[in-house]
Order: C-alpha cells, then sequence, then structure tokens
C-alpha cells in the first residue's frame, strides 16, 4: 500500500472509526484500525464485533494494499496533524510509515489477513431519513434505555416501523419515552420497506451502537442516512461513513398498554422552573428511592414539590402553574422527573396526571399556539406507598 | 439568626467557602459551612483545619445570630437560585431556614459552638499585590509540586522573599519551575516586611492552598490581595474575602545551585510546533521513563525529537529551528519537557542545554524583541544513560 491523502481527511476518518475499537479486547487485532485501498481510494474500518465503521476518503493510490494498525498510536498521531497538508502512508510488511514534512513514523501493525470481517449491505436500503431527524428521535428516548439490565432487550432503542411513521421507543420499566418520526414519501423504498414490516413489526437497536451513531453526527450536519436491514444487522450508510450492527433479538414489551389513553389533570408551566424545584428536591431525598412528592391543588392553583428526610432536613416549592383538572398528590422517584423534564427542549412543559397510582405524561408544548407538540411523550411511573 | 440577602451574593459567598470543606472527614462539623451575623452582614466560613476560607457579604440583619449546615445541602441548594432575587435566612435552634418567593428550606445543622475557631490575623499585612500577578506565579509553579512526596517541603510552593522580588519555585526533583515578581514600592509595607525577611528568607505554601487561591480568582479580576504571615499561617485578603492556610515547615532545597549560570547551545522556534513533535514522540516512548531523545544538529541546523520501543515502532520530527552553539544529543522524560512546553504562554520558546548530563532550560520570548523573557524559567532534567 502506498498513498498520498490530506491531513484532514485522514483525522476525519479516524475519528469515525477509532470509538468502534475494542476496549481491553484480548484479541489484538481488534484494537487496531484496518487500512485498505479501494475504490481509487482509501477506506478505513475498525470492529469490536458488535459493531463495524468504515470510512472511505478521497487517496491518491500509488500502489494498492491493506494493513491494521494500533487505534491508539494512530489515533494520537493524527490528533497533532495540522489541517492543510499533505501526509504520505507506505506500508512495508507489518509496518506502516507515515510521513509530512516535519514528521517520519513507522507503527508496528498487525497483517490485515487477520482482520474480522465486517457484514456487508447485500439488497437496497429501506429507508433514507435526515439524519437530524434520527439523531434528535433516539437522544430524546435513549435515557430510558436500562444499563446492565437482565432483559437484553431493555438495553435497546426499539424502532416500530410502521408504513407512514417510526416510533422510537426505551424504557427501563421505571420510565418510558416515545419520540415519532413521520415518514415523507420520498423516505421509504417502498418495494422493499412494505413486505419488510409485514414480517418485522420492529427492530432493537443496541444503545451504545446509537451513541456511537450520534457522536458521529454533528447537529448541523444536513445530508441523509440511508438505513438497510438484513440478516439481524442493520446498516446505516452516510456522507461516506458506513456504520453496521447487530440487532437485538428478543421481544419488546407492548408498553402502549401501560400508556394511559387520557388524563384527568393537566398543569401546564416553566420547564426551567419545575426542573429547578426538582433539583432542588432532589437534595432533600435521600434514600435508594429519591422520593419525592408532586401535589397540584386545583382549590389554590398551585403545584408543590416536597421533599423531606430524616437527616437533611426539607423542602418545598411552591409554583404557580396552569392546572385543569382535580387535585393529585403523586409521589415519585425525583431522578425518573428530572430525566424527562432535562429532554424537554420547550419552555413550557405540560405534566398529565389521572392518580397516584398511575404513570403520568410529560410533553413539550408548542411556544406559539400553546399546544401539547404530539412527536415526543415521556411517561414515568410513580412510587406506589 | 435572621436575616435577607440577595441570592446572587449567597450564591458567591458559597462557591468560595465551599471548597475548604473537609472531605470524608469523620468529623461531621467539618462538612458544614458556618452562617454568622457579623460587621452588620452574612459571614460563611469553611475549613478542613488545613486551610479556611471566610466570604462577607451584605445582608439586612433582623436579629444576630450563628450556626453550621452541611456544604453539600446548601451548596445544591444555591445552584438553583436565580440572580436578581432576594432570600430570608432563619435558624430556629439547629435548623436554618431559608425562604425565597417559591421555594422554602429547612435544613438540619449542628450548633456553631462545635464549629473549630479558623486563626485570625493580628498583626498589619506585608504585601500588597495584583491579584493577577500572584495567579500568573502560582499557575507558573504549580505543576513542578511533588505529588505524595515523602519530602513534605516539596508538596508547596517556595517564595523567595527579596527586598525587591518575590521568586515563586516549585520542583520534585526532576524539573523546576520557577517564576519572579518585581515588587513596586507600594506592595510592600516596609515597617514590617524589612525585618520580616532578615528573619525568614522564604516560606512554603501548600500546593492544595493555591489551587483553591487560584480557584476563587478569575482571569478578568483586576482588584489586589493582602498577605500577612504570623505563627506558621498565611492569610490573604482580598475582595470580602479571606484564605488561612498553614505553611510548611521544613527547608527548601537550595536549587538555585543546580540551575546552569549560563549555556552553550540555544534553539529557539515555534512553541506549538515542538509541542506537537513531543506529543507525538510521546507516543512512541512505552515504558515507565518515557524516553524521548532531543538531537541538536548543528551542522544541518535540524533538530530531531525521536522516540521509539519495540511494540510500537519510531517517530522522528525533524524541525527548522534557530540552533546556535555546538551540537547536543540528550534524552529526556516526554513527559517533564511537555510540561514546561505546556505552560509557555509566547508563540515562540527557547531551550538552552550543556550537555546530555546537565538541566535544560525552557525560556519564553518577547514576539516584539525576540529577547528571552526574565521572569519564568523553567528547567528539565535529563535522564543519564
Amino acid at each position: 500500500m502506498k498513498l498520498i491523502c490530506t491531513q484532514e481527511n485522514l483525522k476525519k476518518a479516524i475519528y469515525n472509526c477509532e470509538r468502534a475499537v475494542a476496549k481491553r479486547n484480548t484479541l489484538p487485532i481488534l484494537n487496531n484500525i484496518l487500512f485498505e485501498t479501494k475504490k481509487g481510494g482509501l477506506k478505513l474500518s475498525a470492529t469490536n464485533l458488535e459493531i463495524g465503521v468504515s470510512s472511505q476518503i478521497g487517496a491518491k493510490i500509488e500502489e494498492e494494499g491493506r494493513i491494521t494498525v494500533p487505534a491508539r498510536l494512530i489515533s494520537g498521531l493524527s490528533n497533532n496533524l495540522l489541517n492543510g497538508e499533505n501526509i504520505a502512508l507506505e506500508s512495508d510488511g507489518d509496518i506502516l510509515k507515515i510521513e509530512n514534512k516535519t514528521n517520519k513514523t513507522s507503527i508496528k501493525g498487525i497483517s490485515a489477513g487477520d482482520f474480522p470481517l465486517i457484514p456487508s449491505r447485500k439488497g437496497a436500503h429501506l429507508l433514507e431519513l435526515e439524519v437530524a431527524d434520527f439523531k434528535k428521535a433516539t437522544t430524546n428516548v435513549l435515557m430510558a434505555v436500562a444499563i446492565n439490565e437482565a432483559r437484553q432487550e431493555l438495553t435497546g432503542v426499539n424502532i416500530s416501523l410502521k408504513t407512514d411513521e417510526l416510533l422510537f421507543a426505551a424504557t427501563d420499566s421505571f420510565r418510558l419515552a416515545e419520540y415519532k418520526i413521520k415518514l415523507k414519501e420520498d423516505s421509504i423504498n417502498k418495494e422493499l420497506y412494505l413486505p419488510f414490516i409485514e414480517k418485522h413489526e420492529n427492530i432493537i437497536i443496541p444503545a451504545s451502537t446509537l451513541m456511537e451513531f450520534n457522536r458521529m453526527v454533528t447537529d448541523e450536519d444536513n445530508f441523509k442516512v440511508k438505513i438497510a436491514i438484513e440478516e439481524g444487522q442493520i446498516f446505516f450508510e452516510m456522507n461516506n461513513i458506513e456504520l453496521v450492527s447487530r440487532l437485538i433479538e428478543g421481544k419488546y414489551p407492548q408498553y402502549e398498554y401501560i400508556m394511559p389513553k387520557e388524563y384527568k389533570t393537566r398543569i401546564v408551566g416553566e420547564r426551567k422552573i419545575f426542573q429547578q424545584a426538582l433539583k432542588t428536591a432532589g437534595l432533600f431525598s435521600l434514600g435508594g428511592s429519591n422520593e419525592i412528592t408532586l401535589k397540584i391543588d386545583a382549590e389554590t392553583k398551585n403545584v408543590f414539590v416536597h421533599a423531606s428526610s430524616a437527616e437533611t432536613g426539607e423542602n418545598s416549592a411552591e409554583l404557580k402553574f396552569d392546572i385543569t383538572g382535580p387535585s393529585q398528590e403523586i409521589v415519585f422517584n425525583v431522578k425518573y422527573l428530572l430525566d424527562g423534564i432535562n429532554i424537554i427542549s420547550t419552555d413550557q412543559v405540560a405534566i398529565f396526571a389521572n392518580s397516584e397510582a398511575t404513570p403520568v405524561a410529560i410533553r413539550e408544548i408548542d411556544e406559539k399556539s400553546g399546544e401539547v407538540l404530539g412527536n415526543f411523550i415521556y411517561i414515568a411511573m410513580p412510587i406506589k406507598n
């Protein structure tokens, strides 16, 4: 392998691949990034056997070839490269030589023959989505994913595949977040997608895969991502990056049954004020369950957030919120309410409740119309006394 | 105790005190902040018995008094307070009640009678310095302080007290940093300072005290700090904050003897390029001593930074620097060179060397004149082969 590329492109490709590299893996080759000439350019790949990432960049190829080098070294090296200069890469046996104007490096690598095969897409894509929409949807539900859960399926984000929308959901059984993306006509490859969703109502993507995906996308990116699903694998393609991940097998809980169809009580108020009241109450709700009480008083038109413990003392906030419906008094783990409030991106927030024993819903409010926004819902279970 | 103050002032005072609170201390009162009415205002104090911090703010006092409350709770509470509002504080036995427009809190405290006495200054100040100068001086030497050192005196910053200057120094015996502040006429309380330095050539301030001091000062602050030294304690006073710390007893090493008086070889070049070359070489210098070689070639007028190891491969940078004097080849722990380069604030850096077995000096270069700046010097010991 012998080639020349820009330092800027090389840095980006390494950045995209480096986190897919296995951490503390006993198989040394999984700590490495694969460099190979492909399609007249340079392709970098990394995998931890759960996900695989490839990044293709332009390069002037003088000699075809393949080699793998430790991600730690090549990434450290690339962090010190300046934009606007070229860099030459040349393999010599298992050594990769890297040279720019001032710097000559030889990195000990491992033969590319030992690098595991990363699955590649065979058929066409099912979907093509705005990458910003996909990132927003996953960001809004990831905080509700179960960590280290015995039930594998709860460690991923569920996507219910409908003809006209995708429903992203995550739950650890204490709370649930759901975000909806409307599918546009041109987002669907109809010939494939419609037969596919007849057989597959949903898929479950590992949370770690989606966090890795989101890391590679900045909030300003406005390109599209193509999605294919084949043989228990999901393929993402965007902007010269390919990410492939296993899907989680298993049956996702039918969470729609625990979501109340309607609510008796609704409060609306400033998100920031509610957030501060919860944070402060959280300080006084010591103990494993972080209990705080939300009291909605329909008579006095006040919302109270209250917490107390024998060790710390007590705290109580009185909030002037709009209240419709009957009074309520519900006990929560403050952490689960806060996770929901923290992800709300509108200035006003709405809380819906029915009773002390049923879930509440947290929703966004459109600034202009004052209406509840339909695409996001966060559900928190109360603590039953 | 009963009073009203602004939330903004209370937040600042808590911020200034909270880090002086003892960490994981078995004596519960040391986890608390003392609130007391004083001089017609409110004074907050905290101590871990090594350092003590007090912060005085304006308040409308309705009833004098004292109480202590856990720093963790009052600090958490204050983080959620908004600027521009008033807050009422009232003690009721060992309970502190805190109330603003929306929030009522009762914190379980401990009687102020159990709070340790923080030493207070008896005489006048010795020195009055620009706080920015003092922060710059300590920041420039703190990275060379020894960590967990059996020799207590090396865990502090030494200040040599001269009639017309202060010399700040720190060393862990592998490297040394020294920063000079010129004393202006009006910085000295002559009647006290001159007799004091006849008896005391130097003082040693714990590194942790200076880090705490620097945290309380922003880079924009342009007030002065008054300094007094009494009975093994140093007192800092600025902007309604008082910080008192024990001094470290012991004899500081006479480091001036290991600083070469003159140097044969001098190289000057761009700091950033040298920094990058060292960082990159560091990746290839595995092992406990992080060995890299600095080669100054007076013939070809090149500076080489080189590292290699059996595990990683090798790296070599060729830098076009100005060289005066004979060639040199010196082996370093790259970490010690980098610590020096990282603190350099000028675009150009100068390195001075004599031989493979003697220390090198790293210095700043004035952008306009091209001359070496006199107030800062960083010395690194080579690794002797």
